[in-house]
């Protein structure tokens, strides 16, 4: 790639895309990036930034001085985007670059965008917006984006606010471009826009542009004062890093792990998950160990452990799993009980066929027919168990306010373990008289 | 929810937005649904019916005659959302439908649509779109783009194409409002415009739009001309449905399960994972049963079967889940061999840890020595397997065209217990003389 890369004239850089060109720069050494982004042009160099991983563009700024990120970087890019970058700074260089940006007014507004917290729709939004009054007339309004158009790099929507710029509603570019000139704004605009307010959850402003099929979203403080707007690309992200939260959880990751990171990031993501299954196989241990008389007896048992443990594991994650997505896509989902009973069924159903199977195979393979019903039997408690431990423990966390998806992954495979051990070897300790 | 609805004055609904109009639909009886939807003006019934799940939207669209399909929805319809709902129909009935079709392009250009298969580019696109030619001039271009605008219902963006309706770029709004109305086009376009071609991968599509940030892209066919758009709103369904099926393949969820799915569904949906985990235990079984001489002179050693099967499944899922995501979203992924010898790194680093712990804790609780150490090295040796498995087999089955998501869920779970556990007992007798 860098050796292709040399061959490349600076001015064909300068038109190729800040996406491809922070991809080219992720592959490089960190002088041979800090050079490239160099010669850059300040806006595109800015752009590569912002495209960049947040470890690298931290190693690039530290080049930086408080000056030159005002005046290089955060006057080239979108005030989200500006925000973010600053956000990552120490609160000193914070500061820094804060007091190096000329224009008072966006020295302010970028401030302002620091104070949302991380996950709302504030910490979302930027400020650049075209917005008309609902007294102008078209004319007037045209001119006027053309004036506030300017300064901003995309128009996604036409915002129309009262006299205390209150939102009122949108302005498609269809109605400006087929009507009359003269017409008054008031007449022609859509009322009642979507909005959101600035603390609004992230998640709920990424579900209600999803569902509403919105490309922009306009941001009001709690009084319908308009702030600011929130991009689907913004969304798009937020809704990515949901699902990967969701699937890293569900795998036994705790923190997101990139293909390239170090052996020693990817082992501590990885190890929170293993000792907590530790702990498990120590749990599990101990209540075989009470069973260790009934073992000696009937030493064939212990040849149905990894399958008792398997399914109450596969089943509990199962159950979790669809609960998780019911929350998080905030689907309905009826009382408690009815979802306890319905769970019931399904494991009752699930666990019957399993049975049936493990009964025959076990025939089949020659095993004795009191430990085949003995497995068989323990397997449907299991799995009728596991159900409904995978269908509570998620719900539960919810109520706490803790991420249900906390349910899925190694958590509950653990607890059906040790749980399932439990039924199988008290069962077996009954009917085989063990 | 349905009382409080019938309060509500049939104006009140025609203003409602769609999607809440369906979620309210979907909670109400069949029945009601339909009068519901018999009641509301044309265009906002055919908007209700996009929004709401495939099979209600078969049930209710059975009412309906090829002729009142084409006429009272199609027709308010964008293409793309018309294309999806005539492909839910039988065949019989979309040629009704097609032939139904006043205008004989409107009906050619649908059946064009329904050509592309599912999961492309061309089968996520529409044909509705605001395109101008090089060679005018501003004003011809605004009073061209009143005229097209008409049919539209959103204008995302404006393409420029040569009189062979080849797409050379795009015109941005700001350009438009900020120029001279004598200049022309080709003086002010943006050249080189991202594009996908119609037989594309939806998923690439979608990373394409995610990388470069765009709200629209546009579809040309082999030849570069400009045959259609795809909209951010449809790529985030893509982006929601891939991230699902990925966590349903980690959870061992087979299909896409909602919460309040029937018992049977949910069943259908769970059991092959099942059996799976069925087959596994039963070869896991097979396995203790070989050592049964083995576990006769040592019976402690079931105790930690538990532990070195979940070990085995959590270790080998974290490998899987980690590949499964760089191969989604693209990441350079470095040669097989450099990524399984960090993989060793990893595995021998997370079983080291956790082996120290399991002697500490093993001689801690009264076990043997020899038991202890027998299971710290069964353990080193069974993640790092699982860890190389893990990173294995997902490559194997991308490489074969297969999801490589396939791979995590129980599945790599199943196959590192009966691993696990043939070291874990080979080494036991090794080790334990018995």
């Amino acid at each position: 790639v860098i050796a292709g890369n040399a061959e490349l004239h600076l001015e064909e850089l300068n038109d190729t895309h800040a996406a491809d060109i922070a991809e080219v720069v992720d592959q490089m050494s960190l002088e041979a990036g800090k050079l490239l982004l160099h010669d850059l042009e300040d806006e595109k160099a800015a752009d590569v930034l912002i495209e960049l991983d947040e470890d690298l563009r931290a190693k690039i700024l530290e080049d930086y001085s408080g000056l030159e990120i005002a005046t290089e970087l955060v006057d080239n890019l979108d005030s989200d985007d500006a925000a973010d970058l600053i956000n990552e700074l120490s609160e000193e260089r914070q500061r820094e670059v804060l007091n190096s940006i000329e224009d008072p007014i966006q020295a302010k507004g970028l401030a302002d965008l620091l104070i949302y917290p991380e996950n709302t729709a504030g910490a979302l939004m930027g400020t650049e917006l075209v917005k008309v009054n609902h007294n102008w007339r078209v004319l007037q309004c045209v001119k006027e984006m053309r004036r506030q158009a300017e300064d901003i790099e995309h128009v996604h929507s036409v915002y129309v606010v009262d006299d205390a710029n209150k939102l009122l509603g949108t302005l498609s570019l269809k109605k400006l471009l087929t009507t009359s000139t003269k017409t008054p704004i008031g007449e022609v605009f859509t009322k009642n826009a979507q909005s959101v307010e600035a603390m609004d959850d992230a998640e709920d402003v990424a579900r209600a542009m999803e569902k509403y099929d919105l490309i922009v979203m306009p941001v009001v403080d709690s009084l319908n004062h308009l702030i600011g707007r929130i991009t689907i690309d913004d969304v798009v992200d937020v809704i990515r890093d949901e699902a990967k939260e969701d699937y890293n959880f569900a795998s036994g990751l705790v923190e997101d792990v990139e293909s390239d990171d170090s052996v020693w990031t990817t082992t501590r993501a990885r190890l929170p998950w293993l000792l907590i299954g530790l702990v498990g196989g120590l749990g599990a241990a101990s209540v075989i160990g009470r069973f260790e008389l009934e073992l000696s007896h009937v030493p064939k048992m212990a040849f149905f452990i990894p399958l008792i443990a398997a399914m109450g594991g596969n089943v509990g994650v199962q159950s979790s799993a669809i609960i998780v997505q019911a929350l998080a896509s905030k689907s309905p989902m009826g009382s408690l009980l009815k979802r306890l009973f319905k769970e019931l069924g399904v494991g009752l159903l699930n666990g019957l066929i399993c049975s049936l199977i493990i009964v025959g195979a076990s025939l089949f393979l020659g095993y004795e027919t009191k430990l085949a019903i003995t497995v068989a039997v323990a397997l449907i408690s299991v799995v009728v168990v596991a159900a409904l431990i995978g269908t509570f423990v998620p719900l539960l966390l919810d109520k706490y306010k803790i991420d249900p998806a906390l349910a899925t992954g190694p958590f509950i495979t653990t607890t059906n373990d040790i749980l399932g051990l439990f039924i199988y070897f008290t069962i077996g300790s009954l009917l085989l008289g063990a």
